[in-house]
């Protein structure tokens, strides 16, 4: 973190935008899991660009530290900067236009403080859909799902949140405005500063308004929940499906059986599907052309997922309640790991060839070392993990905390020692910039800080986050 | 251009791995549209990225520009540095290895001197595909279509060269090696040097191996050639077909009735489906799932664009042989172009909804101006048009030079006061940089000209490429 950064002060107040500075709630200094508190230095809150432009000139001035805040839903601390002189935290939640909708064009420009929920609905209102799912899209803002590169449950489709974008507005460190917000599918006029500012957690400026993409609804969809050997049968069955939908293939999430047993302890009114909870599941998701039935599609990849010793049970929705209940059963699992308590949690992703392995052998570790309980899930057709741990019946997080730290020091390396990311969707943040700094390319790390030091010279955006 | 770089020379040579240096053939200084000369400086050819690497090194020491080279295809200068000191040419002609694949992950590693072809044909071979697909894949290498984010036929359905990597092996302009080939659909470890990198041309560092998506092989294929109304009733068709093909639609391409004179004009032994040159035609091909017949979809959405007014005619592929005469159509369009001899070409994209403005407006500006004709087609789909003027019959392109700077200008005038690009797919190179400079966001541009500063200080790196 830059030395000589100066705290937001009464001064700086002074030279905002009129109308901009909000109460500092505790809410613009909280983060969902409670680690960090933010510091209570200003709150400011834009209208339109040119005021965010105009604050970030301020504070570039005043060499006040910046922290952009959507949603406030990560989970990395990116949204509260604890340490150091107090900020400026920059909120976007008065930037809620969507300015432009354009169904032919399948395009829609978007304020950075439209919520995802919103956007997706604005997308179903003109036919379309905004494909970004994920369990906090209620609170979770564009600019934030941008900021971090969002993933969710369609990435297997659809793409992260970057796939989804065509164009950003945002403001530099300058205070200089960029005005890319094209509507254009092809565009190589120059470097790719779009994707540079998505995924960089706030630290080379403030991304005001998204140029967003819609996708056609499938005429065709439907839900299964198909009981599998394992993961590798899963990757199996995945690749199979794959080959008879086409890529239509929206959603491949597994289950374990410890994150239905947790879903059953804290959701006991859910109803499940199986009468033991299976040891592993798959959640699979299909969009269809017009003239197939979905869930004819699906009896016929059941079928041949049985036929190939791959899946030997299953639940096939026969209606969008059906569909809609088999869904609550997986976005309930991380509500119930955290009824649960979780020792720690790992957002992880590897080759999808790996991930067998991976598990066997995270599995096997864990066991040696202590009475813990296992929940791996998540979306798999990403080779993206949700791999946590939690303590034995009757034990509290707090009996383990010994653990933790280590144990979480080991599947980082089990993991980037088979070529896999210790985040896959959640981004570095405050939490993750150590593990960036240890485990990151030592030549894309000394470019990262060439390009923060090029883009942002005083240091103002996010310090503290992604390069430490 | 920096000012104080230095040719490359017989001390330089000296300094460089044993075996790297190649004869200075013809071929190494050419580009095919024959308008710039390269420079005979020294051409060097590294067996492998560590040789890559040191040849960058000896050149940064000695300040010598260096001109990467792929295929040498691109049509816009990008491989061919004709002023300024004589640049060191590093053609990655001898990286050819694929050095890895794996079918189940829909991944393959492949080094940068690998061609469109082998890897296309790679993929194949394990039951995949490497969807991206244009003219000159027999020559095109994975790392120039990297550097310069090609597009081709198939973006509407897989995005282009970009939508198509997962990571990067590369030497940056210091001589360090960015190892990034990650075999992840989801890592959000920090800043985005992947996508930065890809469609940087050379001017940012070498990307010696990718990482790149494979994708599954649809069940069924399908080819026709709808005679449409007009641009506008071809954007309705491609909605409906989209809506009906749950985004199966993998290409979708304009061809005009000029083209196709274009067509029997030069290639009269090619037999064309219709008796007269429709005015505007579209070549669309569709990949579905199992259980859909192809042939079927393509005759309901004929069908259903009969009925809606938007189709009047049509060829529906009834083999793989049929598919294949369709797409040599549109495949020597350019060809057909060529032989014919355009006055100016442009490579330009458009918002989907403000096309046919365009189409109609430029036509009457060009029809204002003089006795021209206008090829009009591409990649309706992505919004990108090559849009093309020709002499008149009985003239010569030398008859009209006058036209071609003042009319270019105007052209790309209309397309950027309609929120487009100048520059679709082919990129900036050394052709449109002036172009850049003008019309570029400043914003935009004062932060593209940062990173290249901070990543490459003495300025080695392809010079008068995108930045001039």
């Amino acid at each position: 973190m830059p030395a000589d950064l100066c705290p937001a002060d009464a001064a700086l107040a002074a030279r905002l935008p009129q109308g901009v500075l909000r109460d500092p709630a505790p809410a613009y200094l909280e983060e969902p899991r409670g680690r960090w508190l933010g510091q209570a230095g200003l709150i400011a809150a834009p209208r339109d660009t040119a005021e965010c432009a105009a604050i970030i000139r301020a504070c570039a001035e005043a060499r006040v530290p910046v922290v952009p805040r959507g949603g406030g839903t990560g989970l990395v601390g990116g949204q509260v900067m604890s340490q150091g002189p107090a900020p400026l935290v920059l909120s976007l939640e008065r930037m809620t236009a969507i300015r432009s909708i354009h169904p032919d064009e399948g395009v829609m420009i978007a304020e950075s403080g439209v919520t995802l929920h919103a956007a997706r609905e604005a997308a179903a209102r003109v036919g379309r859909q905004f494909p970004l799912s994920l369990a906090s899209q209620g609170s979770a803002q564009i600019g934030g799902v941008l900021a971090t590169n969002a993933g969710g449950v369609n990435v297997l489709r659809y793409g992260n949140a970057r796939a989804l974008c065509l164009g950003i507005e945002a403001v530099l460190p300058s205070g200089e405005v960029m005005h890319d917000l094209k509507r254009l599918r092809k565009d190589n006029t120059g470097y790719d500063l779009r994707d540079l500012l998505i995924g960089a957690e706030g630290t080379l400026g403030i991304i005001t308004a998204a140029s967003l993409v819609l996708a056609p609804v499938p005429a065709e969809t439907g839900v299964a929940l198909l009981v599998v050997d394992g993961p590798e049968a899963a990757l199996t069955l995945l690749s199979l499906a794959q080959a008879r939908m086409a890529g239509g293939v929206t959603a491949f999430e597994m289950i374990a059986g410890q994150g239905l047993r947790f879903l059953a302890e804290a959701f006991p009114e859910m109803r499940q599907p199986f009468p033991a909870p299976p040891d592993w599941s798959v959640l699979i998701e299909v969009g269809l052309p017009d003239g197939l039935s979905a869930q004819a599609a699906l009896e016929g990849l059941f079928a041949a997922g049985v036929e190939a010793g791959l899946a030997s049970d299953g639940v096939i929705a026969q209606s969008g309640r059906e569909a809609a209940e088999l869904w609550a059963l997986r976005e309930h699992i991380p509500l119930a790991n955290r009824h649960v308590g979780a020792i720690a949690n790992h957002d992880i992703s590897l080759p999808l060839s790996e991930i067998a392995r991976f598990i066997a052998d995270a599995g096997a570790m864990i066991a040696a070392e202590g009475d813990m309980r296992i929940n791996c899930f998540g979306h798999l057709g990403d080779g993206n993990l949700h791999y946590n741990f939690f303590p034995a019946p009757g034990r509290t997080r707090e009996d383990y905390d010994q653990y933790r730290k280590p144990m979480t020091r080991r599947i980082h390396e089990m993991v980037v020692a088979r070529g896999g990311s210790f985040s896959a969707e959640h981004g570095v943040g405050r939490l993750k910039a150590a593990d960036l700094a240890e485990w990151g390319d030592p030549a894309r790390l000394a470019a990262m800080r060439a390009i923060k030091a090029a883009l942002d010279p005083v240091g103002i955006m996010n310090p503290g986050v992604i390069l430490a």
